[in-house]
């Protein structure tokens, strides 16, 4: 019920569009998907991520697991029912937020055993469970689960979180197998740092677990960008060419660009809600932080060529005012209008991308996101 | 360029329906205002009050006063421009705030002094002021600035209160009329607590002063359920009754309803969205609070026979989810998606009204409302 085809190779770079098919409908790649963490996109209904654009989103597997928990998820008619959302949904496997959120965690090779940063209930995270709660949540792509070290660490110590990241691809591989869920893939997810060998070894390992797709996560986990751009341009031509390649929580629309320029397909982060949350906004000509007084009494919109419903409707002005009314508790309507914009402008960055990509023209297209702050 | 006509009267008891007539379109009485305190209604955005049946909104000048101030929101075009509303607005006087909110404050004859309640700025309003800085925010109906103090009151403060009250009136009258502004109506505001004659003598001064219409203040402020209806049952028939009378800040949907068989015909009430916001529902067969346990795994709507975009779209377990995945700070979701179908269903409640007026069948229809809880 899946499947992916590169629909278009640009003539001057490894950039490419393609078609990703999901028993929930079409993905035109390169793609970013929004993510809602908790079931929702912050602020956001369903029918305003389609406005803005989006054509899939991302769900956490680490904060559906602790609340509401798999089994009402699924008792509620799984995440599409659930979130309101009928387009296609991927869950990751967890591991990241294990590794960044959680507590008194202790990693073995089998198992990872954390405290709840909610309440601190003892929670175990393996290949076998995080594979059985994702099919469980019902997205129609889910992840093997990994192990993400966080940037700098020691060649030995990530060399550790490969063999694991390898080992437990394998299981999660065999439990999905299992469970015969064919209208959901899972893909692979390739770690080793910056470390080119680990990466080139990290990837060999997973391409003999012949996995649909592959991501690459363990980046914008503390690195600089050049580094992130650099493994990324490293991993992304090691992975099948007829297959989707995923870079994980990236990042800035410049990382973005970067990294579609090395063939990278499919992209999820947080940054145009969280940013919007504290009143910082990405326009064509750049970011801008709304609360800056500058901004009191412009008339104009947030970005004179965007034609979301925020931009269309609301000033500069105003949209400062649902911010300054009140600092530590902005009214609502902030976070919700600039995170409708800043999702509409991300889909835009990526329909742009891949005008540029059809058009053979993507080098010169990206070169004017090289520097933009 | 604004005028009321009452359009119906039931036979069976004072209700009606009229039509109300504002440079910024018409509304159907009886009516509900949503509550858009600070230039905006939490969470709602201008086309999802449209859709929830809103027709006329409220904003609260006190509030706009503090921030951002009467010359901003005159700079970004008005209120209306400023939020992104193009149909009628209501500004209250500030009175009711300032003496609910401001600490510090010093009442005199001619002069309200007080301390913001954000930042402790002085400031100070009389019925000039608060005439001006109404006419500067630009809504279609502006109120004369009122004493209103809060229930239970000695007779003796009470009648001073009144006094001030009708004394404000005739200054706030003469300074919009001075203003010169013929696409806004002043209404005067009557106050008098629970006791009929002073509210008695208030109609008789206030309506010398021939307002466009009148407002009953100074209720839902300590006193019962039943002191208020009684007052406003005493109230509304010494109105003209060829002209508007709206009930400020009232109430629960048996409240609206015992008011609108009294003969009120507009009114305005925070309760649907800051209930929202405490997972609070108002449905058709009472109201739920949604953290209760036995939500948790419901598949239905929060209301079988509301068509919202809420009850269209998510489970009553969804919606608990929402709140209960962090109590402190529940996901923007909760609040808004509970914000748009209790606003529908107080729209809703009105539309019934308004068809049970025009059949000749109020006092019948009102009956199931007695109870509501």
């Amino acid at each position: 019920m899946l499947s992916f085809t590169v629909t278009h190779k640009t003539s001057d770079c490894s950039a490419r569009c393609g078609r990703l098919e999901t028993p929930h409908g079409t993905v035109e790649t390169p793609a970013f998907m929004p993510v809602g963490t908790r079931g929702t996109v912050k602020g956001i209904l369903p029918r305003q991520l389609r406005d803005a654009g989006a054509q899939m989103i991302l769900a956490n597997t680490y904060h559906l697991l602790l609340r509401p928990g798999p089994e009402v998820v699924g008792e509620l008619g799984g995440l599409h029912r659930f979130m309101g959302w009928d387009g296609p949904v991927l869950t990751d496997s967890g591991g990241y937020q294990v590794f960044s959120l959680s507590s008194l965690r202790r990693v073995g090779d089998d198992n990872v055993e954390f405290a709840s940063h909610i309440d601190g209930t003892k929670i175990k995270l393996n290949p076998v469970i995080a594979t059985e709660v994702q099919n469980r949540l019902g997205a129609d792509i889910i992840m093997a689960f990994d192990e993400c070290v966080a940037l700098p660490c020691e060649t030995e110590r990530m060399a550790q979180a490969v063999e694991r990241t390898i080992r437990w691809a394998e299981q999660s591989r065999e439990t999905h197998a299992r469970l015969g869920e064919n209208d959901r893939w899972m893909f692979g997810i390739v770690q080793g740092g910056t470390d080119p060998e680990l990466r080139r070894y990290c990837c060999e390992k997973l391409i003999e677990l012949d996995f649909p797709g592959y991501a690459i996560g363990g980046l914008s986990v503390g690195e600089s960008h050049r580094e992130m751009i650099e493994t990324t341009a490293l991993t992304a031509p090691l992975l099948p060419d007829e297959k989707p390649r995923y870079l994980m929580g990236v990042g800035m629309p410049r990382d973005l660009v970067a990294a579609i320029g090395a063939g990278v397909d499919m992209f999820d982060c947080v940054l145009p809600t969280r940013n919007a949350r504290h009143a910082s906004v990405f326009t064509r000509q750049g970011t801008l932080k709304l609360r800056n007084e500058k901004y009191k009494l412009q008339t104009g919109p947030l970005d004179e060529t965007c034609n979301c419903y925020t931009c269309r409707n609301f000033s500069r002005g105003y949209l400062r005012h649902l911010f300054m009314v009140d600092n530590r508790n902005p009214e609502l309507l902030g976070p919700i209008l600039l995170s409708l914009h800043n999702l509409t402008f991300y889909q835009y960055l990526m329909a742009q991308a891949r005008l540029a990509i059809r058009e053979n023209n993507y080098e010169n297209w990206a070169c004017q996101w090289a520097d933009y702050k």
